[in-house]
């Protein structure tokens, strides 16, 4: 068949017949409108079309062969085409927000002077896209979790011990019996590609180089084939997965990571439905009246995803997931189907840490998503708090780690004192790979060692084995927080 | 007898012959001046000629039939008047509020990007006349207790479950007996022409197209006729009753709206003598200053509102309230003038939650009036907390209802948890058919569902029955409140 | 003798020789000097020449009939100098800080405008010259105690009891047996003439008007007598003592407020040295800064008092006061000097209360002097409240009475419900009667009489009589202050 | 041998062969470049030139005489090189900072007019150096524990008493029984120099003229011997002792401050590795983009200090000091090795107190190193108030004593009365100093000695004997604190 012509594609620019142009290839997505998990509407936006610059930062490249079927694929674009193509995306106009971006780009200081999480993350507001930045930083409602994950910290206060040897000290762990240099995981975010052309592979470049371990999302924007290839030998990867309403595509999944060689499945269940992120749903209006300075839009509320529940860049990844899993059905079906350890992402109270463990998982993480979720759902760190309190036996039982909010090694420590076995860092990472690309990676890897190092000595320990729940003090009043009333 | 001309109302304007003209029509008020809840001087400023304008939006359109004899209705002025007074108004310079409205209305973004309450209520404020928004959102002295209702719900946390099935999810419930959509009334609020010329009607539209209930005020500034006549068929109505100090005057208006098919009495308790707003008193004050740049105004406290005790807008509806009332006296006479279920509006604390409960009322509406009446008194949060705490064998006596402060869909269910059977919301739909009409009420409810159904399947509950005291935790820290400081 | 000529009395200009001329009379000061309260410095300023305009504001009538010797009245001075001083005083320039005065005294609103004691506030603190301000508004070391004053009544909450009948309802009370139309009385505070020529007599003839109890100073700036005599018959004044270090100077000043009427004696025990009220003390230096555009002042910490513990104009006017009374010495003496009843002002703990109790006083002021003494010592609603609940018995012993940080109607009541008889006001009448004389003292009284009757309403009270500690509640999580953070 | 001319010590200019001229003389630092504790780098900076201004603000003059051997004293240089060092130097552009400071310099109020601590230090961050403030202000991480440790103070609040003779007031204690005029010394701190050309000297001389004892850092920028030097006869000296890891040279340091006369060693124990202070380490970066308006630095965060726990100037100064330290080996060896007193510097939990006193020391100061070391280590005043409550006891075993956040009288009454027996200060003096001098840390004294006797007599008390834990209470509330939140 020959290759297509622009002329041959623009009449399918319709619900009735829709193709689309991705990466100078002919799609026919006319049936698959309606199973786009992102809506149709987006797609019909691009209808006749060239869609890959709206395409490509949010999907990884497996993603067509995966879920369109190979008769819709219909073959490449002619030359004239694809120069054409190439000519409009060479003139098109800067937006202002890629301009802004642009300019933020050229004056980032150099990585050796970041001294902080909160250097990297302000580094990555100035340079990131209006569209990543609203996806990374948005947290649900008025982000009360999110600001409290992180001020949960500052209420507790250390009790350092002195004259205790510590000129040799070692902040490394095990997590699920891999080694980690620090006691610290990259946490499971998606859409990486968002911040950065090179996506995950950033994540999985600076974890290797500095002995980490990164948890891969199920909605990753590389395919899990493409971060594995990354790897070093003997680098482990861990996989986060939102397991799909039919058991059957979800069995896949896991199969499908198993197989690569991903080394434990944590299962997410605190986002089986979309939580209320303002800041991601209102970013294509701000931008609209941003560039034009008028406004546009004029959907219904249904019309952002469909039916109510849906919306948002986050409703787009997670419209297909199982939102009936019961510890009945779900935990057993996922045991049939892997032999890898497996952890429940998104414990936010001490009954179902309970019956986590009843299940026989390996291991919990508990989450609240970030903050991204359910708006005042407790803290983390008071969730570990109240078990180290009440269930101090659950951590014989398994692996407990906690994630949201860290922002220092002090932090770190803190949930090690009460029980932790390590901590999942997210945004910090995206943030990082966004402005630098995997040396950003090692950086934060490098801030965190030296503050952990430093504060484990000023605590007079050597080791995180020594860390304990009587050298943490939960205090009574409100301090000055690190996180701005 | 001949229509009048403007020359022969003219004379009448001093208290010794005080006539008005209101739509064409000429009314002696002489006498009526000392009754007039509002006071004497505020008719006096239009003696002798027409008071539509200012008569209008605070009055329903019955108010002259039923309160001032048939005598005094001195009949219409002739077609040369009616023309002046036309080609007056026609010629009125606007004033800078109005023209100040009128360009904020131009600039309202489309219902369908308001995502929240809070964005109704900053539109609202920007395109309500000064004097609405003063009576609106004000609330007693330094408005402690307004802020309090809000912030209450701020300490209050939640224990999300996972692993449970909710991809069917009911955020319906019923109240007295009447089904909802979602656990969420609108209370009973005065004056809703003030900030849209369809007042009340547009929150009865909004109510019979999203199945919720509406409370009527006795204070609104429709007809209670008018209002029942825009329902839906099996739409029904509830009346929240400022029961008349003369036992006969409020006997008579219980058997009106009973006749007209009201479904349900909330005797209202917490106004007998108004709260102190001074945004409200102020008012007209700073607008005087708005429009000329001077100050004229010259009076004093008590020519406020007459006897020191009842003063602003709130003061002159509720000047001939009961102020003597009892559990022993005015309950009986309650129940001895009507057959439909009675609800006490305004319960503020334990024991009166008690006395209601013998008093054999069938619910209670725990409220401070929005923060309007006593300043310091308790958030009702608070005080539905220690009822569940202290007394939780009222929640099988009798429905328990609160409104105060709620913002979001987690604020209802936290009360929902702690025993609540539904929620009253009041400013927020006024704000909403102030800005956009019946739709603006619409957008409400959709928002507020949204975030109900969001909020349970994000707890692990699909029933509202499903909803305990063990899901929400009240924090010992003082969280980073919606509600800024 | 002849009247003194101007050149007669200019060379007598150092602490050898040291004349001044006082409402066109002469007086020789040398001996006096190492006397004056205030320190000799202030005093050679003027050496030589008229004080008239320096000393008026901040001395009372007969203080130099009282404190110097009858042979250093020199006598007056001649016409034509009489005439000189008279066109020197007219054709003085007016300092930046009388301009500014003057201009924001034309525009302070009508009386009729303001509705709350912080309106009140506003005003004075435009309309007041630098220096009074400065000694009003001022407190000690960083102000904690100032605000926090005022920050305690918000941790208390009401328990609105609704269905009572309060249509009559009555705020009077008695203090030490007299009638006072609020529960209220007028807190003793000097120099009240700083801010306004008509001075304490303000206050006295708005006490009068509204049937509420004014305690006069020792430190007052009209002689006893001068405020005695402004009073209506049987308008009772009480009496604030300051006790001189020398008994019998003290038992003077006794024995002459008991002749000329005064009702009750108020021991003032919390000032026995200034406490550290920086705004004051800087005062000068930053007026002279605002005059000049320089820094000239080079007077060292001693200079600016005298001996290191006495400083600014609180500390002049209490440098020879008893800093050594004893409950053992001082309570049997008062008793034996006078037959009036006996308060202690300044009760800053319970142990003290008790002590008081044992002495057989008949009432306690439970102050702080309102912040203006020792910073951190607890705010007195907080030591009512001590007292409430671990000597309840205490209020059967003798009348109990808080002062400072009162602003609100319902912070009186507030206290009333936990046991004070009345609540004393310093500040707010002192702002009041600065900016308009006496009926400023007036609108204060109207408005706490307005805000104390709704709140008694609101709280289903209808006598103080009513009032109890039932009715408030502390509560566990810091409100949105109405003194701002 | 003839002295040097500048060509022939230039070629000296890298790590093969590194000469530098310091004071008009050539040292050859090619083997000390690997010793020297703030790293190679900042000396090649200066390789083959002079290097005074650089060196001698940090660096006590006997530094080259203890740490570089003899051989490498090379010798002088000649007049023509002297000649060209002093006119280049004369000829040296002032940098922005340094112009900054000069004009800040002139426009210091007058000492006089300083009233507290808080306005000595607003005059002081205008007159120092931007190296100079970011060392002496900096603490770690987020300041946490800095500004918590100021906060601590307005947690008590005092019951103060009455009526009790306080006309007589001494403010005087001992410390390890030396008399001190308040109770209050200066707390060790290195690098005076840094902030005023005299350095320690200004703090001994104005310790001697008040009274008052200092305590010398290890770490101080002049020789032990000049300091000793410049005490009044009488006036007592402690050493604030950093231990080498080096015990030999570690008891060197102790003979030589024993035989030179001071009179206690006090071991510090919470800075055996730098803590994180990100304001000291960027400040050189930050002091470049002033000047030159560009960013140049590229080293990496190893660069800045070596092994990636050793950096900023804190970092170069304990370099070398003993991490190891225990109570076994430390305690033991250290009075093996001095007959002096010995006091603990750096308790921060009560279980170290408990250690220290079961190891015999004779004192224990409770610190967190000003919050420079591990943030979220507990305020000093929490710690010790622990101990007021758990364990009394200790108070009869050893004396103890605070330092941290101390900025008014009255916080040091509050630790008295918590059984402390004087309180440190630190950064206050070196504000003094910096700012006035000698003079400046008297000024500091005076304030201190006036707000203490103040609130001593207006607690009731007349001897700091008489203070004691009843005359505080930790509130529950969350006050208005002094420093902001």
């Amino acid at each position: 068949m020959a290759p297509w012509t622009l002329e041959q594609v623009a009449p399918h620019n319709s619900s009735q017949s829709c193709w689309v142009i991705i990466r100078n290839n002919v799609y026919d997505v006319t049936e698959f409108l309606q199973e786009h998990p992102g809506g149709a509407q987006i797609i019909l936006k691009y209808a006749g079309r060239d869609a890959t610059r709206a395409y490509e930062p949010i999907h990884p490249p497996d993603a067509l062969d995966k879920h369109l079927h190979k008769s819709k694929h219909l073959g490449p674009i002619d030359s004239d085409a694809a120069y054409a193509i190439a000519r409009e995306s060479e003139n098109r106009q800067k937006t202002k927000d890629e301009l802004r971006v642009e300019a933020a780009q050229k004056q980032r200081p150099p990585l050796s002077r970041l001294l902080s999480l909160a250097d990297m993350e302000a580094v990555a507001r100035r340079v990131l896209s209006h569209k990543a930045l609203s996806y990374y930083s948005s947290a649900s409602d008025d982000q009360i979790t999110y600001f409290e994950n992180a001020r949960a910290f500052s209420r507790f206060f250390f009790h350092p011990r002195i004259m205790r040897p510590v000129s040799k000290c070692d902040p490394s762990t095990t997590i699920l019996g891999y080694k980690s240099s620090i006691p610290v995981f990259i946490s499971g975010a998606a859409l990486a590609k968002l911040g950065h052309p090179d996506g995950e592979v950033n994540l999985t470049k600076g974890a290797g180089t500095t002995g980490i371990i990164q948890m891969v999302s199920s909605n990753a924007s590389l395919s899990y084939e493409e971060i594995m290839a990354a790897t070093n030998p003997q680098q482990p990867l861990f996989f986060q997965l939102y397991k799909h309403s039919d058991d059957a595509i979800a069995e896949q999944r896991v199969r499908e990571v198993e197989r690569l060689g991903y080394k434990s499945i944590w299962l997410t269940v605190d986002a089986i439905v979309p939580g209320n992120r303002e800041k991601d749903i209102k970013s294509p209006w701000i931008l609209e009246d941003i560039e034009r300075g008028t406004t546009v839009y004029e959907g219904s509320l249904e019309a952002v995803g469909g039916d109510g529940n849906v919306f948002g860049t986050a409703g787009a990844l997670i419209a297909n997931d199982d939102r009936d899993m019961t510890w009945e059905k779900t935990i057993p079906w996922l045991r049939s189907v892997t032999k890898l350890p497996i952890v429940i992402k998104g414990i936010q109270c001490i009954e179902d840490a309970v019956l986590a463990a009843e299940a026989g998982v390996d291991g919990i993480l508990i989450s609240n998503h970030g903050g991204r979720q359910l708006d005042f759902s407790l803290p983390p760190m008071e969730v570990l708090y109240k078990i180290r309190q009440q269930r101090p036996d659950l951590f014989d039982s398994l692996e407990v780690y906690i994630d949201g909010g860290v922002g220092r090694g002090t932090d770190v420590i803190k949930a090690l004192c009460l029980g932790a076995r390590a901590v999942g860092i997210g945004r910090p990472f995206l943030y990082a790979q966004s402005a630098y690309g995997a040396p950003g990676v090692v950086r934060i890897v490098e801030i965190l060692q030296r503050e952990i190092v430093t504060a484990m000595r000023l605590l007079g320990v050597k080791s995180v084995k020594d860390l304990g729940p009587e050298m943490v003090e939960r205090v009574d009043w409100l301090p000055r927080s690190h996180v701005k009333l």
